[in-house]
């Protein structure tokens, strides 16, 4: 697991990941070698699995933002869920105990590209029987 | 609008967010200046809206990771997405079409603490009727 | 009720409504002012409730067309459809039998102004106790 | 994209579509030639899909108005929507992020009329698993 | 408790309510007045709780035949079954334990008219909060 | 149609279907004769569709009573409605525009004979794809 | 923690509480003091929660088994499951991320006992806002 | 059926199920004889089903309990519920009216192994359709 130390650089670097060693040793008053040597670590054991940008979509061109549940064959759970992972399309992948056993997002130019993605891509993994778009209409939180 | 230059730094970023400009610079045979310019605008002018990493919740002592599906007075909708925002234990808050206006996304140590999260937080929100919880089982793709 | 040529004329009206009454006579092999009469007649008698333009929604800057299901306090259902009938934003309000009471179509700019119409004008009329917003992704037929 | 003189003439237009070019160029105080140019111009465009007339269907003999919810199999979304356009029944086909994937609207003399229409027309169409009948029981406004 | 006898003439009776006492006892090979007998008893007994007609709602200018379920503040269950039971458009009320906790059956002239009903007669009960009708196509079997 | 005589006449029968026509006859003030050719009239037109009993289910032994909405292929829908009508357990079909395409009421000795009536009576009439079943718990008006 | 002696009397004792600390010695070749000791352990450290005989509720007189699921005002979620705990007629209480935040079972002679227990006890629990009872058919596995 | 003093021992008994005979008796000035007798015949009418011991499932390991709907096609609901009974991770199989008509308790180490579960074991059962699964948060009371 983890200690208060590792957590305090793993809220800097959720709050901003571009930091640098340097500058997270600063603030938490440790030296810089010891920063690296944290941050390699938690990468190594899979608590960071990795360093990313959020995008804001519509300034992209993707004005249409769905997360879509998926019903599906249940023996083909893992399967569906690992041919969405396999998609360009989608964002995100998870299986869930809500209405629908999977979650996936998509980012489309608009309504009619989200149609053509769950039809010809989605719908057509072997094992899905529905696919319940939600738009986000705006996300204030990430 | 973002051009071709953009769209190829930009997924880089998104794969590995801790690649310097000089390795994006190598991978696209650009010069690091360029990237360095680009970056910065996109940063300006709201395509990336942060630099962050990626945790695994179970390696940081989170067993139990949610989708809350929040309904709400409708004339406080907006309200009740601005104050999801500012409880530390959201990680996510978007309003939705779906069977749900706000989702949102938390973090707890086990169902227990979740109870209390929903009770004690998010239900507290003057303007929250029902909340509807969805545990995510496994997150493949993110 | 009406005859079979007046469901002749009707029909055509329907396909394209700014055929002239001299067009519509030729189709029909009838005289002009018995077309005239007839559609004049139609209209009084409220068959015809108006000549209209269908317009395509994106192609005029609304593209998040929604259609939106209203759950209301029952003794408060005709109130409610009639001051939705108001809004200027609502392009269409009937009550039904479906998952929700009434249904309305709304035309936004995007999802943020969508979320805005719900919440400041749908969602404050009195008596409104749950919006559910289903977006358009296409209409294929009008 | 429109100007607000198309806007303006589009307004008149969708309040009443029977409007001449004359009678327009006269209420926004243009010249009649500029009214029929903008128009001609909007129907190329395709802002304007079409003129029609919006008709009371229980005064044609349809006491039975359904909007029809239409579960379909993922990949077939696209041929089932527009097989439902084919069927001479349907007066509106849109496909949706509700908790249908296609909406469609029938008119029907009766329930019966209706159930066979559900059974023998929309149900046979291949690809089709489940439909979802409400009634309208009243447009208040169209 | 009722013997086999019994549930042969309830069984006739079921089918064809006006068989006269002499009918019933030739088609049992029994004497006019054990069956006589024998009804009076399922009547005193609440075995049989009416004599009466089944009418079709259409040829009496009922032409919208709803199940209306009604969901109703909990401590009120009891209290909106038996208001509802005093309506006289109701024609049937139970509790029960699908979607909705109450079930009532409603015949109206046309769907304009069971708006009214619901918004003015069922939804004014106190304790009731939401209602939701389903249109009856077709009565196949009663 | 039926005139406000034959109303009348319907009113008495559906409290008490067991009146004489002489009864009927004095408490409307007409004479036995006139009341004989009306109710002949109402039955062979199909406005009354039987003269039946209504029976109280516990009294008989069933001490399960169900509304079962029954979900199929949507082009068997008439189809399975008219093989439910063929089973002896149901007293009750009907097609609507509820949750599910088709109601019926099936009358059970407990909760055993009704999970076996669901699987091997109802469940094995093809098209039929999902049953529903809701308990009554009293019904109080009927 | 358990160590697998633990979860070897556990599993014994599940399938049958009445065991005596020799039979279970026996059977898994420990000497009794043992099984004593460890029984008492797991007691001490709330593994085993308690002994108790599980009865088949009919052969009681209770008739109508019902799972209730039960919506309440979120921030009360902790008060009405406590409060549920304390009505004598509920055999289960749980927190749930189902359709339900709360589900408990609860025994009743029939169905209308069961829904007095419904609007007289636990719907005047302040904070309850919908109960939607599921009656158990039959227990096949306990 | 069972009579008062039955009805006593029951209730002790399952208030805490390792009481012995003597102390049975004691608490109800019986002698030992008589409730040895007692429990004898309860047990062998099958009014006790089992004495058993309620567990703490994650104080042996398992963090995610679910209460499992299990929707099957209609003619094998019987066959799937026996089949659910012989998989060892099920730990209560029962049907219901409910949303689904087999409900099945189940444990897992964590949300991976559930759904492995899931997608190996239950839906691999022929017949069955959809599974969902509601997390349990907490047993307050069992």
């Amino acid at each position: 697991m983890v200690d208060s130390l590792d957590l305090n650089i793993l809220q800097l670097l959720q709050e901003d990941g571009s930091l640098t060693f340097t500058r997270i040793a600063r603030k938490l008053r440790l030296n810089e070698s010891t920063v690296r040597k944290r941050v390699m670590a938690l990468r190594e054991k899979g608590v960071i699995k990795k360093f990313t940008v959020i995008i804001e979509p519509s300034k992209v061109g993707f004005n249409t933002v769905a997360i879509i549940g998926v019903d599906v064959d249940p023996p083909k759970l893992l399967d569906v869920a690992q041919k969405l992972c396999d998609i360009p399309e989608t964002r995100y992948v998870a299986t869930s105990t809500g209405d629908h056993m999977i979650m996936t997002e998509i980012w489309a130019r608009d309504g009619k590209e989200l149609s053509k993605t769950i039809s010809e891509k989605i719908g057509k993994i072997e094992g899905v029987n529905k696919i319940c778009p939600a738009i986000i209409l705006e996300k204030l939180k990430v």
